[in-house]
């Protein structure tokens, strides 16, 4: 399936160029009978969108989303749903004189070779941050499907920009207050810290990194399948395909290894007759299978690698050295942008289980 | 497909149980050609094989591979390879008291849940760490067919056990002496520490996570597709289908989030004229696909959650309090039998995506 | 994937319903390279367009297709290829009625039970022979990649209507005359015949059936994979997607199962240097592998379920007997449109094979 | 997946080669929870297996299943079910003479220069109709399991034999005596004469084809996705897996497209409070989808390859004409075999589907 789709029987299909006519998705085997329309995604789409503030790119990208196929009287039918937002504003000239002089950490060297020249490579193509507006598009529904039948809901924020942490512990409370400011920082006043963090290097003409965290409750037990479709291996797979992401970890993670198995083990208890852990160091997922608890993941993006400062390169024709100055509209900062794209993959996945389960069934 | 299969072109799929009559896989996809027995095999089943030493545990297990279809007169056919090993020396009787009391950080509670009872639970069955010997098996075929064909080669060794790490940094010449010691640690004044830790933890009846790194050589530019099987995805997915593995990174991973752009874009130059990357951050993969540079990845395994301390947990039965005390001979430390099974996994999926890629053609 | 993608590596997606906005298809997996834009496309669809004639449905769909990603620069870029056909005329209201009284012959009493009531029912929706514009939009482009790298042809054309038989061997002389009548039968008198008895069951009020015969040339020996995709089990698997579909054969199929083997069995043979059958009652396929003549493949259509004749059926809700006159405007015979949508389905599943047997490469 | 597995949530893969050590299957994805055994298997192998009668090959062929994984205490774990029959008697000597001379009708030639010469050609190897035997052992579980959960049943009969053929219209009372004739026709009168024509072609050293008819009663409204997993596409698909068939039909099929529509469409009816149709025109399944009626199919099958007569050919090395005499012990009629497997892949889909509906649990 050449990297286009993801899922078993909840298969997101994404497809269209950054600069092209369009980017769009199909979502297919979604049950029938989810009450649907286009402001249920609109509204995920808004929270990802950029030219909100003046911490990410100033493209305006109205990001306006029409569903053309699957849904019947505002109800999913069954049938695939295909979904597109057109593209407005693209500045490609912008990107016509990158292309002899290589950007670091951009992929257009490898597409050029994989693809022998004949990639889109306009505003990053197949490979920019904006294809994950259709990973969005497929998973505000997986959202809502989650929410409205198993009550499952998950909830990502920005945890780390750069060096600065937010340090409190994260409670269900703070949900609300997620998109309260333009990092999706929880907390207030870690956000402000972040937001001038972000300015700074925007200033400079350089970028910022940081980790998203993400907390999904009210997971039954017993979704996952072992070993190859473990709930950390697909969550995983759905997480690398963030342009940008680099490192994943599930509950207690890389820092779980340097734990001993009786400090790490979660130990059973009962909690009004339900089975719980008392501590979480598993994420709330043992042998790849859900075990009740929430399920916590971590994931740690790369400063995005299109930056104004100048930067030592070489041209592809002379092989010779080089120096680059990236023009065009970029964010300082994907991170705060990633929440809602966060929780669209893991809604998708988990959602695809619970229909492999048979917790979901193929009809409302 | 259920968990039990990896790969798109090459396919492995795993079956057997830990205490059943056999545990195997086929490898499915393999060009016809390529010349194969079962010493190519066995030699990566002996490095994975427990009982070596006092820091594994003591079952013997021979795993003695059997190659019972697809292999004909040397040469893979094209048709499924399917291998087999028996199941020799099992204990099930030391499992049957644990099936009311619930084992901390383990499968069994979310598996019992999930199949109704009906999970073949003896030593851990699908969920055991001895599965792993089925991606073994597949994946020294998948590590031979690519060091003949585009001598591409992947290494993996402990880099760290508990709180000891090893520090240096790692050089090719290493890889000749990672099995020189039964912690495979190339270094080997760090590799005497961690035995030791592993022993101590032993004594205390407790266990011990760590880290595995890996490094993979010879990588052409163009492996891998955009997006949802990036590179990145498909090695990710695959790591954390091995037991125990809660966190994968690549390149600078989770401490490049702290970084500036400036600071973790890899500059391009020229060596020996091939396009190269001063500095490896991205781990050998931009836009999800190979750069040519060295694929780097980490793999956090937590410690094995089975220890003979005392633990506090629950009856599953009257949902009260108890105390359980697991039997059987475990690892203290799983970590040391890690780097082939971490080898063959990636070896798989580069294999796949070179396969994908017509990099590797369906007859050799 | 539900029932709306086809193949492995070549991957259609058909989306859309027939009275909803849109029908469209996604080629995922072309080759980047492949010179393509929508005239080619354009081409296949007038051909299977109805309001052409008298003999086909007065629906006036002007079908123009229109490409919205995956060609760059008149070129395809690796990435998925959307197209869409925008619906336009469109009388839902016809249909309306129906819903109570069961069609004979049609779709909307397993799909109503099936989908709950959710089913898009209008105009048939998802099960409307309207759909096959998906498959033809993917196979132009599957077509053309095959005649340009390989040089295969598949040409189909219509052999049977009702009891009317052409009896004359068909010839490649013949690929120029299919597309001279409406019928898109090549022999001239056998075309005339065949359009008055479709003009006849047109006045009564009712449907006919028919055949359609497709032979592909140029074939390479060795394409196609033993057992369960075989070319046989691919190329029906497609062939009973089409609506009406309800036989295929191969070669002399099921005449074929009356013969000895003796008088069976194709006999080998040398022909400028290349080993030929004398005949071809394999229809060019054995143990599901290509031997290098053409693949002869005859299709059966049912006379179509719509017609206006009245007919006996039952009330859904009362469950008593009712009687039945469907209105609308239908197609008394769509055997003569079925012809670009046969050279399509083969086209695909032939392209499909020669990517994964590395006959036709990634990039081109 | 290079076409050894089919099924999407039931998974079959088949693996061995007829003169390799052994011929064997998994089941992926049955549920957990059915009560499965080696007999329940081995029924089905035994009504397959040669050596019974002398009107089939006198090879003794023991076929003793052998269950080695995914059952435990009695019951299906929802782990792969592996299943093996060793190879006993083999005699490949008796092909080593034709690797030459190109068998007429047989695989040998297309695979010979698909696999490179690297095929395993003895006895027919992967396409030997041996094979069928791994389609039976997991036919058998997913028959099993359709019958104990939704009451559906798929018997299969002997319909016409070379010239050959039953008048009579099946009827259930008919299923007990398919066995009790080596032809496996219900009709003992029709078989008498059947069996004589087998001998009569024996003795000329020649085979015969024939026809198989299939009839699935007690199946549920709704089985079957729509377009390209519709039933027809997934049953015809699995049947064109089976060596020699040439051809595939649904309820009134080739016949049909003779038919005007007011004659094939099947009239509404209701029956004890159930819709039903008078005749059965569709096969049971109207738009890809079941409608409750018996599903019926019709598969051709060509006279066997291989016969003892002298038959003109090529020498492949010389590409000269030759004179062959193919040597070994062969079926001068594969149908009376064939029964139980065309039982078993049609189970196998149906089952499949049933998973995919929900109409089966994951979890018996």
């Amino acid at each position: 399936m050449s990297g286009n789709s993801i899922g078993q029987r909840l298969v997101l299909t994404s497809f269209g160029e950054s600069h092209g006519k369009v980017v769009g998705s199909i979502l297919d085997g979604c049950p029938a009978g989810l009450e649907i329309d286009e402001t249920d995604i609109q509204k995920m789409l808004d929270q990802r969108r950029p030219g909100q503030s003046i911490i990410t790119t100033q493209r305006k990208e109205e990001d306006r989303v029409e569903i053309i196929s699957g849904v019947f009287r505002g109800f999913t039918t069954g049938a695939p749903i295909t979904m597109l937002i057109w593209n407005g504003d693209q500045k490609s000239k912008d990107y016509e004189n990158l292309m002899t002089l290589l950007r670091p950490g951009h992929s257009d060297y490898p597409a050029m070779i994989k693809y022998n020249q004949y990639n889109d490579h306009r505003g990053g193509g197949r490979f920019s941050g904006r294809l994950t507006a259709t990973h969005v598009m497929g998973g505000a529904i997986a959202r809502k499907m989650l929410k409205n039948t198993l009550g499952i809901e998950t909830n990502s924020y920005t945890s780390e920009i750069g060096k600065i942490k937010m340090n409190q512990e994260f409670n269900n409370d703070m949900v609300k207050s997620i998109y309260d400011n333009d990092v999706r920082c929880p907390d207030k006043e870690t956000a402000m810290k972040m937001r001038e963090e972000i300015l700074k290097a925007k200033k400079e003409g350089d970028s910022l990194g940081g980790i998203i965290k993400s907390i999904t409750t009210n997971v039954p037990v017993g979704l996952g399948e072992p070993i190859f479709n473990s709930l950390e291996s697909d969550i995983s797979r759905a997480m690398f395909s963030i342009p940008s992401v680099k490192g994943v970890e599930f509950g207690s993670g890389f820092d779980g290894a340097k734990l001993k198995g009786s400090e790490n083990n979660d130990v059973y208890s009962v909690k009004n007759g339900k089975i719980i852990t008392k501590t979480n160091n598993s994420g709330g997922i043992l042998g790849g299978i859900s075990n009740g608890m929430p399920i916590t993941v971590r994931v740690a993006f790369k400063p995005a690698s299109s930056i104004s400062k100048k930067q030592d390169t070489i041209d592809i024709k002379t092989k010779k050295p080089a120096t680059l100055q990236v023009k065009g509209r970029h964010d300082p900062c994907v991170v705060p942008r990633a929440p809602p794209v966060v929780d669209s993959l893991i809604s998708l996945t988990l959602a695809d289980h619970a229909l492999m389960s048979g917790m979901i069934k193929p009809v409302l």
